[in-house]
Formats: C-alpha cells, structure tokens, sequence
C-alpha cells in the first residue's frame, strides 16, 4: 500500500489544486489543506464561495482592462476626475500604489502585463487595442507610461511610445527616475544613481 | 476616492479570504487572487469546489482520528496490518513520512497536534480519550510513541508515558535518537551529537 493512496483521496485532490497558487508547491498545499481542515472549516467554505463568485463575476472593465465585477469599473465611471491625463499601468497593483499617493487625478488603462517574449506575451496578447480605443478620447492631452523600469517594462514602455507617437496631439511622458525619497545612495544600484546624475535638476527649478 | 474603493468589493473580498491560509499576508493574497482571476480561472474553480467538497465531507477516522472522508479511514480498515504495534504520530505528514520508508507494518494514532499551553494546546484539546480507547484493544503489544523531538513532542511523548504506563502488559518505545543517515558530524548541532554518544551502539550489537 503506497502513502498515496494512505492519505484520503479527497485531501490528495485538495492539495493538488492549491498548488494552483503562485509560490504554493506540494510540501506547503500540504500545510494549507490541513490547516483549513482541521483549523478553519468556516473559512475554508468562506473563500471557496467567495473564490467562485469572484471567478463566475469578475471580468475586465470595457473601458481601462482592470479586473472588475461592473461592466465598466467604479473609477471608469466617476465623471470628477480629469479626463485629460491617461495614466497606462502594467498591473491593478501598481494603479492601486499611484491611487494611493491622491496625487494622480486622471483615468488609467491597465495593460495587465507587459511584453516579455520569452513568456509568450507580445502586442498580440496585452490589450493594445482597446488602448489605442481608448487614446482616441479627443480630452485625452497627456498620456503617462507608467509601466515598471524593468527590462520588460522598459520596452514595453518604448513600444508604446513608438505606437503613440503617431498622434502628434498626445503629450507623451514617463515617471521620473532618479533616488528613492528616504534613500540613501550608498545602499543604491549603480544604474540609479547614473541616471539621476543624467537627470539631475537645478536647485532653482526644483524651488519654482 | 479611497484606494479601498477603487479594488473591486469583490476582488478585496477574495483578497481577505485567502489570508486564511498559513503563511499568506494580504500582498501574497493579492498576487493569488489577480494570478486566478486572470490566468488559471478554470484552476481556480476547481479549487473551490474541491475545498467545498474537502470541508464537507472530511472527518476524523473513528479509530486512529487521522482526517478522511471514511467514518475509519483505508489504513484501520487494513486487516492485513499487523494489530500488536500502534505508533502514536503528531500530524498526517508525520505518518505518511512513516508509512514511506515500508518499515512499520501496525497500525497508527494521530494526536492532530502536540501539547502546548502558549497555544492553548492541552491534553483536553488533544483525541486522548480516543486514545486510551483504542490502546484498550487488547491485540496491541507495543506503542511507539513518534512525536517529534522538539520541547512541545517531548513534553506531549512524556505525558503518555506517563498515561499508558499504567497498563504495565504494554510495551512503551520511542524512535531512536541519534546522528541522521548520510548527515554529516559537522554540520549536527550539539544535542544531537551529545545524544548520539549517549546512546552509541556496540559494533557487535549492531552487526548482529
């Protein structure tokens, strides 16, 4: 008789499916199972009903591509925000970090992703023709590629750029690069610090 | 507009749910949770309706407490196994890491935790009455008791001692202690060496 076939068949399916999870392989799916079984059935029911809801609900907004239960998403449809700067993100994440600073007042659109051909992911897989859709709003001045300064991000950045530029109307612009505030330059890659050197800015600038 | 609200209800719902599970904060939930609405949506059904029909339908075995969907569980219902020797275990991964080196042929008790008052563990929260109920079956000669060698299993490894001692017609025995086949003298902490020298076999009595 196998060990395999000693543990319940049940729990066996059950750790199979939670290795499912980023980051969750066979010896932690193990933990987890036994812990919902025996620690928390009442949660355990709680997240498979709300994992199925969610899965059965949500889907991308029609408007900016993130993930959303509505048709179009409750920031899509808020009328007050300033509808002349598009702000274009890789992930919900990184929306949810620049919603955080209240800083930014415009709309996203979040490409869910970036190109990374050695994943399969090129302009054919992210959303880009809803985006350039998306573009096409005459209030639309500005468009901010915030997508992340990674190899990957970097050229999906530079493709979006050569995409866009063809409508001369559109400002285009990046986040800036340069310290973390709160950083210390010692601890910093050598590449930051050489592009904030590059994009280093006159006091008098900064003061205005 | 906070960020809170601009996460679909949904999306955070799902988020607060998967922190259920040990080891995940709420940023690894939230990788989880966009991962399988937007890549492994069909994965991520599955996992729920397998985790509802785990949390249904799975109890403790009858005999040996450990969890299954059975009222006693495939290995009690073993007739083959050899009733003289019943080995207490911690957990279901302790008696699966048991059962995979084919040595130990009896039957098995899983206690479903250790002794530990910090974590309110106390021998009221712990199967012993089952325990003592099944130790009653007068076909078992000798228990061996496997808890683990940390302050918890050998405090939980003392006190049955100290219950099934009582019953002066059964065998008590422990898992060796001592240096771990292919380990290196080195790299073992001092207990372990210690312990080891304590219990050093006869070249003769090994050989034998």
């Amino acid at each position: 008789m196998s060990a395999k076939i000693l543990m319940s068949k049940l729990i066996n399916q059950l750790i199979h499916s939670l290795t499912v999870l980023p980051g969750v392989g066979k010896k932690t799916a193990a933990r987890m199972a036994y812990y919902l079984l025996e620690k928390e059935k009442h949660k355990g029911l709680n997240l498979s009903e709300t994992l199925k809801t969610c899965i059965e609900s949500i889907d991308h907004c029609r408007v900016c591509h993130n993930l959303t239960e509505l048709p179009i998403c409750e920031l899509c449809s808020n009328t007050t925000r300033d509808p002349s700067t598009l702000c274009i993100v890789e992930s919900p994440s990184d929306l949810i970090s620049i919603e955080q600073t209240r800083f930014f007042k415009g709309y996203y659109f979040v490409l869910m992703g970036r190109l990374s051909p050695l994943d399969n992911i090129t302009p054919k897989t992210l959303p880009i023709d809803l985006l350039l859709k998306r573009c096409q709003d005459s209030s639309i001045n500005e468009i901010i590629i915030a997508t992340n300064p990674t190899i990957e991000g970097e050229a999906t950045a530079q493709y979006l750029i050569d995409l866009l530029k063809q409508n001369p109307q559109l400002k285009l612009s990046r986040l800036a690069h340069g310290i973390p505030m709160g950083g210390e330059i010692e601890y910093l890659d050598t590449q930051t610090i050489a592009r904030a050197m590059e994009l280093r800015t006159q006091f008098e600038e900064e003061l205005i």
